[in-house]
């Protein structure tokens, strides 16, 4: 049964905690009212806020966790991670895709995720049927987490290289198969707790053309895009070989970049490429934790805050889950590579406020989902955080956005709701 | 009542997870045996682990958290911070300081801290009485919290500069005041929970001669010396100017240095004062989550390991408190200076046993306290580990130690024992 109503001890609303607030919500599981209630709170211990949205995951690779943490060679790094990952791919079978999918989102919710955007190219076990993409449909099902399943397209190992074996179970074959499969997947989706999104993994795995077709599909089809973009200085250098420019420049050149468009990483992206891409109205997704854990770099936050880019973000790689600390790290990131605090701060020099939308609208809009704002309208979908939490105690009201975001973990979390529902 | 002995699923010994160990305790609340048995586990979903060792904390700045977080000048950094932290200061009486304390101190056992190292300079409540060095002793010894109260020396507001209004609660006043409160403090310690160590603040809060005087003092006494040290170039700038060397090179030529000596930060130390530094044999304490905080920069770690550095880690701020994160990022804030994968490796490519022996044993011998290992004699401090973690559940058991501390947070501690007491 859904809630039909909470007032919490404090609300997120516009950037501020808020007192006396009750928010409604309705048989549809979207918030049907927003007011200001002199009636003592339903959970006094609770601030609400939107449930956090993580805007990128490939669920299989928790597997990974604690894996391919030994160095025994001089120069282990992200290729080599990728050769670890790729001995998992070839274990993977139904039921250990689902099992780990299910521990992934379960862990997920507890770290107040309410929406996962599972960003998905292991398709095919053993049999080749596209058989995994139904798995990620049925975890988040079983555990009850939203998910827009952005399905990709891989055909290449790298840039005009056929795939490898590993490789053999991302392959998306052709265009026309692509969106067969699509279609079949459609009418497994109820449009609402699960959709689809539409992505060319990387510029390594699809050609120039067939991600311009592929993209061109999604805008007639009114689906959301997501890419793997400059991650990795070898990506870019193999990119200007074979293309004369830079993986954004290929998108800027042969792409009708809009507001559905997401590129996920953009950690070594030339400043130019980037304000003429941010231009378009296109979103960037950033993976902290991974990005820190695969020993990517660091993408320039202020500048693409400066543009008025819009970030969200995404456990990845999820050698850790924890939105509240993939916030953290965006700014503390920053700090040490600026050095200067308060790198991630809005034109109030408020980063409270920044890394919260990060979390939390941007994912939201990233994914093409109504949530991600306590507003009359949009999805019921909150974390509830325990203001009892040890973290959190003895903090002033006005700092607790912040000390829940630069102070705290899971312990904070007591629970989320998805579409008003526990 | 002490336990006799604790059977856990699996014992943190010489650096790898073993099974079937059984770990006796003393009635002096030390490690009396440590041996194979076939015995079924006592505790048989815990890993058991050295306690953590926090070797930098000042506690009163738990009051500070997610203050200090708003942006409104353009130029905020950590000398903004530090006003923040003065206004504190000046707030403080007896009563909210032993309440801060204790929630410190509560939140770093959460954290399986079994000691820390109180690196203490607020002395002075408004009667200017050295009446907080005892408040730390009891809010640790409520807490059951093994502490070394690293007492400081400070007397001047700046290289040259007189004390300002806040820094007048931290007023060393002369070495004779000095060692006559220590004299006095010695009486109330028992030696064993609680114990004491020397502190010169910084080169900012103390001149040269009387950091090689206290020192001096320190090494007759046989207690351990800590100090700030190149935590900010302007720290080094000032230096240079007043006393024609780096405040590396001011210890280099004024002090005897030897193992005894931790050095808290080295953020910026030029590489060939390091290497003189570390040949002394004295250590080097990081503090990962403060010196993002501050945005204070990057340490050279990889550097400090090949000489053979024992780097340790202490909580300082106490922004997060959280011994787990300060290992995963003092590894990934180095992947991220380097980008290079498994930056803090030993000589068999293990991140895991380095991060741990950060957060135990250098710890431990920074403190000059007889924990940090599990083995014959030394403290029975432990921290439990919950297998049944969601974060840790599925991992080989092989990945389990960089599963932790990469991915895992305080939903994985399960508890902890201090002199085999919970």
């Amino acid at each position: 049964m859904s809630q039909e109503s909470i007032r919490a001890a404090l609300t997120w609303i516009d950037g501020d905690f808020r007192r006396g607030i009750e928010v409604g919500i309705g048989d549809d599981g979207r918030i049907a009212s927003v007011s200001e209630t002199s009636e003592p709170p339903t959970h006094d211990r609770i601030a609400l806020l939107p449930g956090f949205v993580n805007a990128h995951s490939h669920a299989f690779q928790r597997a990974l966790r604690g894996r391919g943490e030994r160095f025994e060679r001089p120069a282990e790094n992200f290729w080599s991670w990728r050769e670890a990952m790729y001995e998992l791919v070839e274990e993977m079978d139904r039921d250990s895709m689902k099992r780990i999918a299910v521990q992934a989102y379960r862990e997920m919710r507890r770290a107040g995720m309410t929406t996962v955007g599972e960003f998905h190219y292991l398709h095919h076990d053993s049999r080749g049927d596209w058989g995994f993409d139904e798995v990620m449909l049925e975890a988040a099902a079983e555990v009850g987490l939203r998910i827009v399943l952005l399905n990709a397209f891989y055909v290449s190992g790298g840039i005009d290289e056929p795939l490898g074996p590993a490789q053999q179970r991302f392959d998306g074959r052709s265009l026309e198969a692509y969106w067969a499969n699509m279609d079949r997947l459609q009418t497994t989706v109820d449009g609402d707790r699960q959709r689809l999104g539409v992505v060319a993994h990387s510029i390594r795995a699809v050609p120039p053309n067939l991600v311009a077709d592929l993209h061109e599909e999604s805008r007639v089809r009114s689906l959301v895009f997501h890419m793997h973009v400059e991650e990795q200085l070898a990506e870019i250098e193999a990119c200007r070989e074979a293309y004369g420019t830079t993986p954004t420049g290929v998108l800027l050149e042969h792409l009708h970049l809009d507001d559905r468009f997401t590129a996920v990483h953009d950690t070594h992206t030339d400043p130019a490429d980037m304000a003429r891409y941010l231009a378009t109205g296109a979103r960037v997704c950033l993976c902290p934790l991974t990005e820190a854990n695969l020993g990517d770099g660091l993408a320039d936050v202020p500048g693409i805050l400066a543009a008025g880019g819009r970030i969200c973000l995404g456990s990845d790689s999820n050698a850790r889950i924890s939105m509240l600390e993939e916030m953290r790290l965006m700014e503390y990131g920053q700090r040490l590579r600026g050095q200067q605090r308060g790198a991630c701060r809005d034109a109030h020099g408020r980063i409270d406020r920044v890394l919260l939308d990060a979390a939390t609208i941007n994912g939201a809009e990233s994914l093409g989902v109504a949530a991600g704002r306590i507003e009359i309208g949009r999805l019921a979908d909150f974390v509830l955080v325990d203001l009892d939490a040890p973290t959190l105690q003895d903090c002033r009201e006005e700092d607790l956005a912040s000390a829940l975001v630069l102070g705290a973990a899971e312990e904070a979390i007591a629970g989320t709701l998805i579409a008003g529902r526990p």
